[in-house]
């Protein structure tokens, strides 16, 4: 292997053979290959792209670089991705559901960083609920319960994360087939057999086009397919967050009122779709997602689940005991009209100004704070009617509010705007 | 400044200001940006180029990273730049007739790297000279002799030299804007007023096709400019050696016979042109050059310059006392015909397996092997007659002689393909 020549290939357009890859990268991952080659050949991909072949190769490299689960002996081993977005608790929505209709769901999630919030993070606002499980211990709550949610392993496609820290300082981040690769690299090592994708579309997130989405949701679906998955995307719009609740503890307390049929209509469809997709995908009847939300079978889920690990189950009937932080701050409308956009960007930047985000990975967040987006797009009001409230303690409340304040935009007439903009299926 | 926000800047088409490339650059020389960021931002400028101004603000970058010359004090302070080649002792020949002409010649010259030759070395086989001077004795040479060359200091451009080593180990070496600042940093730091730039043209060569060539020498002259000097090229072909020998010891005997007037006509031809161009550019007859020649002036420099770094200058009038490798091997030809070309790459590469040439930096050279290339291409020759010779000590020489052989394509007829292709004056 001569590392300039591999470069060079790439640079000049020409496409990779798997073995080239493997051989290339794992000797990166073994230390041999030294950072600079490799960010500069990360730089070429970025130019040239990538083949379907390639990108499908270079997954499958990176899922086969350390660890991989085993869930095959579970009945309906599977998993939902979501492209991260602003106030996204649908995790802890779908997966009570999925396991309530007989699905295994053990699940590797991440933690958050910037304005984007982790599942990892929202649950720890559970008073002793813990992702931190041995191996053994994740196996027998995906084989007791159905649900398990862990901290994401580092033994996990190690080579992706090598890789991506690299790409984050090099600005290779934002490349098709790297984010495709990178993604369905974690869910393959983690062994689900029907995988959801959730792509947020929008200014605020990840994919700023209908079109990029529906690409980047294409490859991830080919690239399951040539591993034998099932791989079906949902897309959704990220003009606006989801649901009422951006943080943590509120989150969870947003998403226990959906698992009892309450809560937000945007978010109450989304799970539903997802989770039909699922269903479909395994063979199973797709009527079953609502059916399990309306019995409470879902919410009794939730609450297994909750126990299982560590977690203090009375919060599903006092979702008080899910602590918020105590001051309060509204955003009132300055004029009658309607909604015409919340940027989730600027929300999700507010209640990291609060707090409730980290900017370096490690650093230590205030799971109490966070907002309440009280009247959505589409929504009628009134002067003085109050938009959104902030929990806070204080600290970094006059750049929040000012986010918050900027993040609303009043109009004359607003439409509610859909918010399932396509599902590709492969 | 952010280096990820730097390098996305290029990335995606934008051109740095000088503030912009001179903060992130220094930066990276003194050690505060690690080499993986600048590998990546080296593969962006290769995929994205750069504009007139943002080239001549790197050059000047580089030109001011460390020490620079200053020769304002000499009459006529000029320099010369070959691009490298096979046989390439063009230098030696040109830098006595100019400072025969009035001209001071304070060069700073390279070492060979494998294939190409360099001065220094080239020089090194006169027994006793040598090119380690102090700065002091380098000034007083420059003023007492009008020539005088150095090894190429590290001081000089420090990081030209860093940037170029990483360039190599990541495949961004063959960009024309990196290219053009690199040769031109280091002219600007050593201090000429009027540069003359020998670019090669041809397979073998760095610049493939006249086109290439071309642009690269206008971005040379266009730095120049920008920076107060007076930059003139002529681009020559590549297609065969210049001149007979290949080597070291051999090549400084064929530049001595070309300085009395004896030796190649290609090689005379590209000297006089070359000197004849800096001459006019400083206001001089241009036609001196050829009256040094012939008169012997340059020779007798040649003597005083080699003896002024401690040479045995008797080499002058016994050129044996330049000693070759004792054995020869002969090619001859198979059969009646006309040369119809010398594949250059293929004669280099053959005396670096005689070891006539270094793979790494720092690598002893043998200095008394090479190749006498007794037929040049528009030759007509006759079966048996010697094509070429050999001089070796047994080491390399199966290669050496299948590298010759294949080097060599005679046929019917063959035309004398032409030396001189253009010369650029800005």
């Amino acid at each position: 292997m001569n590392p300039v020549a591999f470069i060079e290939a790439k640079r000049d357009g020409h496409a990779h053979s798997r073995e080239e890859l493997e051989t290339f990268l794992l000797a990166y991952l073994r230390g041999e290959i030294p950072d600079y080659q490799v960010s500069a050949w990360l730089m070429a991909v970025f130019w040239r792209g990538m083949t379907p072949q390639e990108t499908t190769a270079l997954t499958q490299v990176m899922a086969d670089s350390g660890h991989r689960l085993d869930l095959s002996a579970y009945p309906h081993p599977v998993d939902k991705h979501s492209s991260g977005g602003v106030g996204d608790k649908t995790t802890l929505v779908v997966t009570p559901i999925l396991a309530a209709c007989g699905c295994t769901v053990a699940k590797m999630s991440g933690r958050g960083l910037a304005h984007t919030g982790g599942t990892i993070d929202k649950l720890e606002s559970v008073p002793g609920w813990s992702g931190d499980l041995s191996e053994e211990r994740f196996h027998e709550l995906a084989r007791a319960v159905g649900l398990v949610i862990a901290a994401q392993s580092k033994d996990l496609a190690p080579l992706d994360g090598k890789l991506y820290a690299l790409r984050d300082v090099t600005a290779t981040v934002d490349s098709l087939p790297l984010i495709a690769s990178s993604i369905m690299s974690k869910k393959l090592a983690a062994g689900a057999r029907t995988i959801v994708l959730d792509v947020k579309v929008g200014a605020g997130a990840f994919m700023k086009t209908l079109d990029d989405a529906r690409r980047l949701a294409q490859t991830m679906i080919a690239i399951g397919k040539g591993a034998g998955r099932q791989v079906r995307a949902v897309l959704s719009s990220m003009e606006r967050p989801l649901g009422h609740a951006v943080g943590h503890a509120v989150e969870v307390r947003e998403a226990i009122a959906t698992l009892r049929g309450e809560g937000a209509e945007d978010l109450r469809e989304l799970a539903l779709t997802l989770a039909a997709e699922v269903l479909e995908a395994e063979g199973k009847d797709p009527a079953r997602a609502r059916e399990a939300l309306e019995s409470g079978a879902a919410l009794a889920k939730f609450r297994e689940f909750l126990q299982a690990q560590g977690g203090d189950a009375r919060v599903v009937e006092e979702p008080e005991r899910l602590e918020l932080a105590p001051e309060v701050w509204e955003l009132k409308a300055p004029h009658d009209g309607a909604v015409a956009a919340v940027d989730a960007l600027e929300v999700g930047l507010g209640v990291l100004a609060l707090g409730g985000g980290r900017v370096k990975k490690g650093e230590a967040i205030d799971l109490g704070v966070g907002a309440w987006l009280a009247k959505k797009p589409g929504d009628r009001v009134r002067a003085g009617e109050v938009l959104a409230r902030l929990h806070h303690r204080g600290k970094g409340l006059e750049e929040a509010a000012e986010r918050l304040g900027r993040a609303y935009r009043l109009a004359a007439e607003a439409p509610n705007p859909p918010l399932i903009l396509d599902v590709l299926r492969g």
